[in-house]
């Protein structure tokens, strides 16, 4: 053999080499094109598309975890699928169809577990990190004796995660430091249809919205054995009913001092809760439904976006001064709102203008626009390093 | 030429491909061997050293940051020397001696810019975090006219940096948005000897120890029109003076509610600051005087360690109970403590014992032990995307 048929093979290797190339995960991300099965590969540095990777299934609603490492992004998808996704080589790992329908996923403190919270059937089942074979399942029945949808699943600290029971009304405690026994407290009759979840940036609260009733649920993380207080009874009251679909998301409030600011449902406002009472301390006019009201890392500012009709706009409040400092017109269909780790920029998804638009938070400057094929959910990767995300 | 001849070539190519690997950056670190110029990269999800990096000079009280990527660790060296370490292949990119006496360094928020405080000559200077070159400079003469040593460089969102003036009693609000034209607001009278300063969590507040005096300096980073206030006037109250190289640091404070804990100066003691009040709340008797206080992720536990004679313990508190619950003996000489970013697990540097200590935080159960040539700081990537670090 001469040096000739031997060059292709020498370029392959060099070219397997270098694409993708040796760099830090610290700065990716990925977008969830929900129409196409589709994610991108983004940076966050250069602000820039890396790629796609193809074939994740049904992606309306998904969400994503990512590895302790930072390398390896989970997608939970609406028709049940887990897709392990690799950000630096983008290309799936592997991919299993968990379940007929699932609306979202968590990933142990320790990063070998990652869980899935089932619509149909109900439960949350447990896949080790590394092969996604599934290492354990706990089924949702409630002291009804009936199975129930699961949502609002987070990891705490500990290996714990927690999630509520639709159907049945409850909060459910699971410690899975050793996934073949689950140890699990049950908290009952904490109210009607409990439909989404966060914590509290200092991991200690788990508050669950009700979709049933007015009101929230909070559990304190650090003294389960205080049980599930109600808070907050008037939030919601006197609203018609809307569709789950149209339920403002609990991710991400905004704080002030002890003052937390969230989603006002079926009102054109933002709620300024007292987190020393638990009770309503003012309510702040914005332009529309409030979907997310999420606040900007190391600042005093709360960054809110809008249901439809009104999803074209972004607000900026100063929570300090509890005013809308700014309102921005990133594009149709605004879906999500994503943050730099240390606040400098965010990421806007518009999904009906195809695009991510990216700002500066000093100055609200549009740095760049990126195109994307009807783009929802936008994921960082140090998630990878907080707890309840 | 034959096929044999390019083999080795193959080989070479094939090898620079392989070693060191593609692999994610969130779960790396780098551990300061303090004796000689060294520094470790080790990995969390294994738990196991990687390699080492030599070359870097005087490391003793060296601070490390990282690129916003995870990629790259600035290594400030006691003797000026700023070393841009690869933990990926880890290897020296860039070196330069950038000064003679240096205390600390950190990051702008968007990345680009490396700053470094310097005892001798006073002042800070900047760096381009790509090329190391020296692209400003704040000399530090204060409101006396005389130049002074600058410590407690963290940097604020925004671009900005804070530091204070030790021997000018000043703080500075540094705005490095535009590098050409550094706008630096100037707090003075703040305070005899400010020796030592962090941002609270929520990266609100800059808080400076005085070695001068009683009592901290603090500036409230969201309005900093309001000036800086002295805070807990009996803070060190009655002491001697002791040696700087003894003094506590004011990293990583532990929070419960809206309580603080902080190191005793000269005492056997953990301080409890009402941070409504700002006075002191309690004090918690713990083995010996405290050095660093640190709260654990996602939990009420507060870790500390201790000034010789005691610098063999290693005290978790409870903050809810304000109890000391467990005392570790990890070794001789502990320098300082690293939590992984979700909490799981701590690493611990034994100085005289020549190696570092992993625990699990939920049983204390030692995992491993990893020998380590006189270890002092221990610096995971995941705190590039922190404000203030």
């Amino acid at each position: 053999m001469r040096i000739k048929r031997l060059l292709p093979l020498v370029f392959l290797l060099m070219q397997g080499c270098a694409t993708p190339g040796l760099r830090g995960t610290g700065d990716l991300g990925v977008v969830v094109e929900r129409a196409t099965g589709k994610v991108q590969v983004v940076e966050t540095t250069g602000r820039s598309v890396l790629g796609e990777v193809a074939g994740l299934g049904d992606l309306s609603h998904a969400t994503v975890v990512f590895s302790r490492d930072e390398r390896y992004a989970y997608v939970f998808g609406r028709d049940g699928g887990l897709t392990k996704v690799d950000v630096l080589s983008r290309r799936i790992v592997k991919r299993v169809v968990q379940s007929g329908n699932s609306i979202g996923g968590a990933i142990s403190t320790d990063g070998k577990l990652v869980a899935a919270a089932n619509y149909m059937p109900g439960g949350v089942k447990f896949f080790n990190s590394d092969t996604l074979e599934q290492v354990a399942e706990i089924p949702a029945i409630g002291k009804d004796g009936k199975g129930s949808k699961v949502v609002g699943l987070v990891d705490a600290p500990g290996d714990r995660f927690v999630f509520t029971l639709y159907d049945a009304g409850e909060i459910w405690l699971a410690d899975m430091k050793d996934p073949t026994h689950p140890v699990v407290s049950k908290f009952t009759g904490i109210g009607k249809e409990p439909y989404d979840a966060l914590i509290t940036p200092n991991s200690r609260y788990y508050v669950a919205g009700l979709f049933g009733e007015n009101g929230l649920a909070l559990l304190d993380l650090w003294h389960p054995e205080k049980g599930v207080k109600r808070i907050l009874g008037d939030y919601g009251k006197g609203e018609q009913r809307l569709p789950v679909y149209k339920m403002p998301h609990l991710e991400g409030w905004g704080f002030y001092d002890h003052y937390a600011f969230v989603p006002g449902v079926g009102h054109h406002e933002v709620v300024v809760i007292d987190t020393n009472t638990w009770t309503q301390a003012a309510a702040i006019p914005v332009a529309g439904q409030p979907v997310f009201v999420v606040g900007q890392p190391g600042s005093h500012r709360i960054w809110v976006n809008f249901a439809f009709p009104d999803n074209g706009a972004v607000q900026v409040i100063d929570a300090a001064t509890r005013q809308v400092i700014k309102t921005l017109q990133p594009g149709l269909g605004v879906l999500f709102l994503e943050f730099t780790p240390r606040g400098e920029n965010v990421w806007v998804s518009a999904r009906d203008s195809g695009k991510l638009v990216v700002y500066d938070t000093a100055d609200f400057k549009k740095l760049t626009e990126l195109p994307s094929d009807k783009p929802s959910g936008i994921f960082f990767t140090p998630r990878a390093h907080k707890i309840g995300w």
